[in-house]
């Protein structure tokens, strides 16, 4: 499974999850069992992945599985695709308008995907990337934000779990966004509406997985911009439900290096 | 104009700024005067402001008008619409996906306005209220949230002209969003999205004025929430471009006497 036909494959995906969430009669909220890292997964999250191995199931597609629901799931695949079916889950139900799909292909770590695909499932833009081709919104190519000091626009995460040097970051931007959903956070960089993700979480069982950036990085580094480990490295991951990360992600380096 | 009349015409002039931003077909940020206010009016706040001015002529409608960019326009009226025709301009212009227009009907104040609507122009989703008579999205009723000391998701406007305590106040919640829209930033707390949304700039001349808020106070107020001045008493303001305010809207009085 190659190109065109992988392409159409995490679009069939996203309806999938788009239609099944809007279809969710009983109360979404309600907790169902644990996910793959001990997390409750709540009916939002179960009918989303449902939704996703069903097309799977149906197409045929032999394709593993990392999800943050199910772990990893083997199907014989080569490849495996690493899935969030909700991302923003807790906006979700408490009615945050900032929650996403997000699905990437790849083989064994966040460095070899190539391709990711984010549906915001509010708005419905799709953001798409596919590795060495650029990233896409709703199909119009997007580039990350041009350098310029005095119309910074940050996204960070803060509150009680938040590292204490998040505060000074978000205080150096002229604007501070956050939606709360890192696979949109990561988007708003690629398109250029931010210039900063940062994510810095003193509780080390809250940071990112690999399911909920894998898409995400790839869209980010496609459309020019870098995504960084806190050592200001291309942040690698293996596809592994307990790895977890930190990360900075910037359309330019030098937002980087003003937040060091 | 009372009632059911009132509601219809709100929402044509929400359909019709929908309308006309989706058709913008030059640059939406290219700069074509100064407002009310002084600040820059681009072409998409315009063509928003144009859209409603139209509908108000087309409608015969007896009503004068605040705008951010017309100022005070004297239609012979009793009451006065209290308009932004895009909240979150700087928003639509980037690429974050928050913005709205904010349409409220009253007299001479905050404090007497009838009735109000707020669209997200990203999502669809209609925020309204008729004073006495409850706040809905999309038709349904709303409520704020319960107040959870342990579950606290605060909308702060944070970065280099917030004011010194917005940081301390961001650091107490376990969940921080901010869609940097003040109308949606009050609707989330009107939802129950938010526990609190709270605005304390340092810089006199970026505070928030009737226009942007006057819906959203209504709204969050109807929800069963507060909108407090900074020494906790309801806030007013008069219907005057020149007046300026920060807030903070609460669900419950409880997260304001735990912020102080």
């Amino acid at each position: 499974m190659v190109g065109r036909r992988v392409k159409e494959l995490l679009l069939e995906l996203a309806d999938a999850v788009q239609h099944a969430v809007a279809e969710i009669a009983e109360d979404p909220a309600e907790v169902l069992g644990r996910g793959a890292d001990g997390a409750p997964s709540t009916r939002i999250d179960r009918v989303a992945e449902e939704a996703v191995l069903r097309v799977l199931e149906y197409e045929d597609a032999r394709l593993n599985v990392l999800s943050e629901e199910a772990g990893f799931v083997d199907r014989g695949g080569d490849a495996t695709l690493v899935l969030d079916p909700i991302d923003g889950t807790h906006n979700a139900l408490r009615g945050v308008p900032a929650y996403s799909v997000s699905i990437a292909i790849g083989r064994s770590r966040l460095a070899d995907i190539e391709e990711g695909l984010v549906r915001d499932l509010v708005s419905g833009a799709t953001y798409y990337a596919a590795k060495g081709h650029g990233a896409k919104l709703n199909g119009r190519p997007i580039r990350v934000h041009g350098y310029d000091p005095k119309d910074l626009l940050f996204s960070v995460y803060l509150g009680t779990n938040a590292d204490r040097d998040a505060a000074r970051i978000a205080s150096l931007a002229r604007r501070v966004r956050n939606l709360g959903a890192a696979s949109l956070d990561l988007c708003l960089v690629a398109r250029g509406a931010a210039d900063l993700y940062y994510m810095h979480s003193a509780v080390p069982d809250l940071r990112l997985r690999v399911v909920d950036i894998a898409a995400g990085t790839l869209i980010v580094r496609e459309a020019g911009g870098l995504v960084l480990d806190l050592a200001g490295r291309d942040l690698d991951l293996p596809f592994d439900s307990s790895a977890r990360t930190d990360l900075a992600a910037v359309g330019d380096r030098r937002v980087w290096e003003a937040i060091r």
